[in-house]
């Protein structure tokens, strides 16, 4: 199946501005972007990168197109006759595994909703269907999928419902993580418990804690 | 299976104070462990309540035992001679299915890991094992299971990773559940967008923004 891989090279993961540096965010990032690809790969799939801008070194064919997410992603449906697949960049848990279960899900649109409202990923096989992101997205594309007569099934995998995008994902990126991301946070960072809630420190802290 | 299902009747749900009031929090509890026990039923499991207080009606037979959640459920496992479930009354996206996958996955120790660190179900077939929830239980999980020789596995399950603990679950409630507690937030509560981070908010206040 061919996927496709939006990335956010230009700004990525500023809400973790307050854990990590800028040069660090675009690593991780870079480290998921990675790690997503070569799931993607290993699950059968042909992925592509579809970034805001240039990636250095891009483990995958890569389109530039600086539109927002929804216009180059629904560019990319309007061209398409075969089915294609939408995996966002950030999925830091991603598996073969769970990338096989997004594929092997029948449905004309498969969604694997994300926390809080996202759609983390997407399996297309209606051509008529379009996507929009802005917003409460995993309801948006509900709708569409109904509106055009479509059948629609979700995925219940926690691995895709985890977008890594703020410091409440760290700790899971570090405990249930499998790549590149994963070895490169556990590298600097340690998980800490304060006041019942686990987050992650750097490694060079002061313990004060556990 | 047999399956015990803890539930925190004395103090439900206080991370939820700022959004929900103590009689809505006890509710919404209520409304969840019904949720849970009836999912355990219809995938083929027999329930029981493991509980901090007396719940009126409850939903299953109830045990009684004040003492904390780990030695509570380690009382139980110390007696258990047939493999045995331990699923977290909070688990307001479990489904019939979600459940099954659980019963369904090999392994002496199966755990499904829980946002943040903690282990929302656990089947034990080896009856050496003993649960640790204090801290990262996940990872206590994990060596607990090594040091004793059994195997293990994990179940990858959005649903089962999610317990309602906090306001940014409320969303993922309203947008995936499937039982009583949905529909008891969805009559009160409404989705918001505000920065781009999907909230709830109580219906009657006024629409400032999506």
């Amino acid at each position: 199946m061919r996927v496709v891989v939006p990335f956010d090279a230009a700004t990525p993961k500023t809400r973790l501005e307050g854990t990590l540096t800028a040069p660090e965010r675009a690593t991780l990032a870079r480290a998921m972007l990675a790690d997503v690809v070569e799931a993607v790969r290993e699950a059968g799939g042909h992925p592509e990168i579809l970034s805001t801008a240039s990636v250095p070194d891009a483990p995958a064919p890569l389109t530039q197109d600086d539109r927002t997410l929804t216009e180059a992603v629904n560019a990319v449906l309007a061209e398409a006759s075969d089915p294609v697949a939408i995996v966002m960049a950030d999925l830091g848990l991603a598996t073969p595994a769970s990338i096989t279960r997004l594929f092997e899900t029948a449905g004309d649109v498969v969604l694997a909703p994300g926390r809080g409202g996202g759609t983390n990923a997407i399996v297309v096989r209606d051509t008529d269907f379009r996507v929009d992101y802005h917003g409460i997205s995993i309801r948006d594309h509900r709708r569409i999928a109904a509106e055009i007569g479509a059948t629609m099934a979700e995925v219940d995998s926690a691995r895709l419902s985890t977008d890594v995008d703020e410091p409440a994902d760290l700790p899971d990126l570090l405990l249930r993580g499998e790549g590149r991301a994963q070895a490169w946070l556990a590298e600097r960072f340690r998980l800490a418990v304060t006041d019942g809630r686990v987050a992650v420190r750097r490694r060079q802290e002061p313990a004060l804690d556990s």
